[in-house]
């Protein structure tokens, strides 16, 4: 900052970092109120978009939709070509998990104007743009208990992994043997996929009751399965609260500032980070 | 107490202070009782409530449902009216979260026998009286359990606000793939909002069964949300177990008093606290 | 059991407490097999009881299930007289909780015979003698197990106190909420009791789906509700397990034994216990 | 391996002890590729048995799936000639766990083809062969993460025994007491195990909803059992969590190599372990 020489090329980079950290970054002011700004921005089109799928509304408020999605739509493009001029490797950006979904918010909106006919089918991926959404986490002093988090579930990873195998075999099991019991009384049993659906539901202990055993010998099992899966699948809560309550005693030196690197575009740099630890890049 | 000289001035203000004791406080046997069979009546008077929405009990008992009400009604109204007079700044305490349920309890009562015709709507709204009952936690150890609940949930906020902004996010997400999948096969997703009230049935493995998908596709989704999200909800056990067991470890002067500031009204004072911590009044 | 001199009334006093040995305590070989015996025959009595309230098995075997009943009634009434001749002090053990309990298990086959007509109503207390195999838990060394989760369970009443009021709370106002928005268009809500009972429902996860919300805006709220509840009911885990990882650290000393004072039937007394500490009594 | 003499007996011994290494241990490189071959082979073979039992799909590809079905039952069947051949001692794999599940993985087929007319209803066995799958915790870390699972659960064994049998307590007296109350009204209470079915479902929260209370009083003891139920089925997710967060604590001893003793077929050995700690034979 305190330079003597400045260049005209060294300028328009400057130039260009401001940008960057409105844009991408939220440790500034202006950068704070730009990701407010967009994050209602996100919420209303995607309100509009809930309330454009209510037939009844739909029919009436037609047009306002139809504003109010090109609208939402010109202000992400007019975002997302900031985002790309801004970025130092526009490329690396395009092709991050963020640039893909930011490409997937605005598509639908010119693709259904060109190309008509399946109009409802494709508005409804622009809900995907509420993944924007999780920029929030930047804001505040989220990032690091998001991170807590993630790190407890990565911590927890190769449990889960054990435990879900476990679930998945125990599904397909419990989902072949009831095939064998119901098949003849029940419909919802006739192929072991539909049984093996009728477990997944049972054993989650959602039970929407659309498939239930009807023979005593199947009610006979699914009781078994009801305790015994229910024991099963209280384990991930153990494993997950026996990491968190580790984890808390760890260092304070895991907080996490909500820099993303302006090269890679990556996250998750300490605070005392200069250089990006990916690739390099100054932050 | 010891004091030698006591003013006329200083005489009503003792006077008030000891009813404001009894009514207010409970750490004197007069206020231990007071708080008891105000929890009696409480209790009384929402189980009349009830009684009185069950159509068959209302056409057979409606007179004494009537009188019951009223006795309720006049208790309540001089005993809000005593609260008024008591505390040493009574608009405090008529626009703090109390004063506000205590006028709520007694209004729907008179407003429905001035204004006739609306009756059932508004004698719900009298239901919300049970929420005086929280009172009761001043009454015996109850006090510093609840404070050491509501602390760890207090301290696990950002991480549970970082949580819930994942579930609602995933059940927009989940809602909007539904609809597309079974939309024209099944009534119960015709619209965003509809499937994100099955996902939300389902996240939660509430399961009603009211909406269920009924496309083989559909099934899948679901079945992978089912997994995945009774995996994702289980996460807040964790970080609520994880901070009560930190939580234990802690100091025992976290012990709280059930003092609440006669001049603010707020409670959550120590027990070595002579001034409240909030506006300095003496307590 | 060295004494020198044994007068004829200790004599008698020594054959009384050899049986007492076996039929109330665990920690012989007699004393066990006595106890798996009866566990045998309790599991098997209530097999009977359960096969018999099946209507298409009960016409066909009725005689083999009266033979059955009247030789587990009788069985269970020596055993009942044994332990009255057996304890030291008989009427303690008549009104202790396993006393009734012995009763109770017994009573119904003779008041059946004696009173006929309503035979099936009583017929399903005798399910009661179940409790009694709660006996089992002093074989081996459940005890102490069994009495680390009482522990903690007890440990974390005040906890769990706090936790069920909050419950009820917001049972009830949750009911009266969605019998005034559902009430004219849905049989479930037709008064606060029955909407509290779908609340309850729906809380606990349960979600049978015989009464759901069908409006708008029951269905908004009971959104809001499943997600604020589920997050609600999840704290007594975090209590309980935060309690028991606590236990788990205290002393090796809280190990309990299996005898029941001969005087005044109470357990828990420690291992090197020599008196009762309730009464005094020898062990 | 730089012992100075090798008799011919030895050479043998050699020859089947490095093709042991190769399909029953994970820790050579040509030891996961068979893993990983083989997993895929069974995730396969699954699938077209779980395709076969759709009729639709049944019926056009009928062929294909006979014919992969022969193709993996005589792979299978080589495997499991090879795993016979290579183990130094047949008849402890061939009675072992796994080998009664190779075995049931690859007789239906044959037994379907011999013994016609009973195809579908064997063929449904042949879903155990996923149980086969769990040999992929052999490969990588999980072994230690699995067993240290397994560990918990087995340390926490007597705790959960006392709560099981607490459960079937409960059920057995809830389900007395509904049908009791409902028998008249409720063709699902109709015997004590049709309302122990009801029981079960209720207190593990799946509440399908095919049998439900229709008296008040079914209602009001439905709810107290829901609360009941729902805080006592939360006890084990306590127990487990507590033992995981002690396991943590432990040393970093209890890591487990992947070996199968090619004696006694038994897992479960340290990685400094020489000689099988069950039979004493050389790993």
């Amino acid at each position: 900052m305190s330079d003597p020489k400045i260049t005209p090329e060294r300028k328009s980079r400057d130039w260009r970092d401001h940008w960057y950290e409105i844009i991408f970054e939220a440790d500034t002011r202006a950068g704070k109120a730009f990701d407010v700004v967009l994050l209602i921005a996100i919420l209303l089109s995607v309100l509009v978009i809930m309330l454009e799928s209510v037939d009844s509304l739909d029919s009436e408020y037609n047009e306002y939709f139809h504003y109010a999605e090109w609208f939402f739509t010109i202000l992400f493009t007019i975002e997302y070509a900031a985002r790309i001029i801004c970025a130092r490797r526009p490329l690396r950006y395009i092709f991050s998990f963020y640039g893909v979904v930011d490409l997937l918010s605005i598509m639908p909106t010119y693709i259904m104007n060109i190309v008509p006919g399946e109009t409802q089918r494709l508005g409804v991926i622009r809900a995907l743009r509420l993944l924007r959404a999780f920029r929030i986490f930047k804001l505040g002093h989220m990032l690091s208990e998001a991170s807590e988090l993630k790190r407890a579930i990565w911590a927890s990873r190769s449990k889960i992994a054990v435990f879900l195998a476990t679930v998945v075999i125990a599904v397909v099991i419990e989902g072949a043997t009831l095939h064998l019991v119901e098949e003849d009384k029940n419909n919802g049993f006739d192929s072991i996929p539909e049984s093996m659906y009728w477990a997944i539901v049972t054993m989650t202990t959602v039970g929407y009751g659309d498939v239930a055993p009807v023979t005593p010998l199947g009610k006979l099992l699914a009781s078994i399965i009801m305790i015994l899966g229910y024991s099963l699948i209280i384990v991930p809560t153990g494993i997950v609260s026996a990491e968190l309550a580790h984890g808390g005693k760890g260092t304070e030196r895991n907080r996490i500032t909500t820099q993303v690197c302006p090269e890679c575009m990556r996250e998750g740099h300490d605070t005392d980070a200069i250089f990006c630890k990916f690739c390099g890049g100054r932050l």
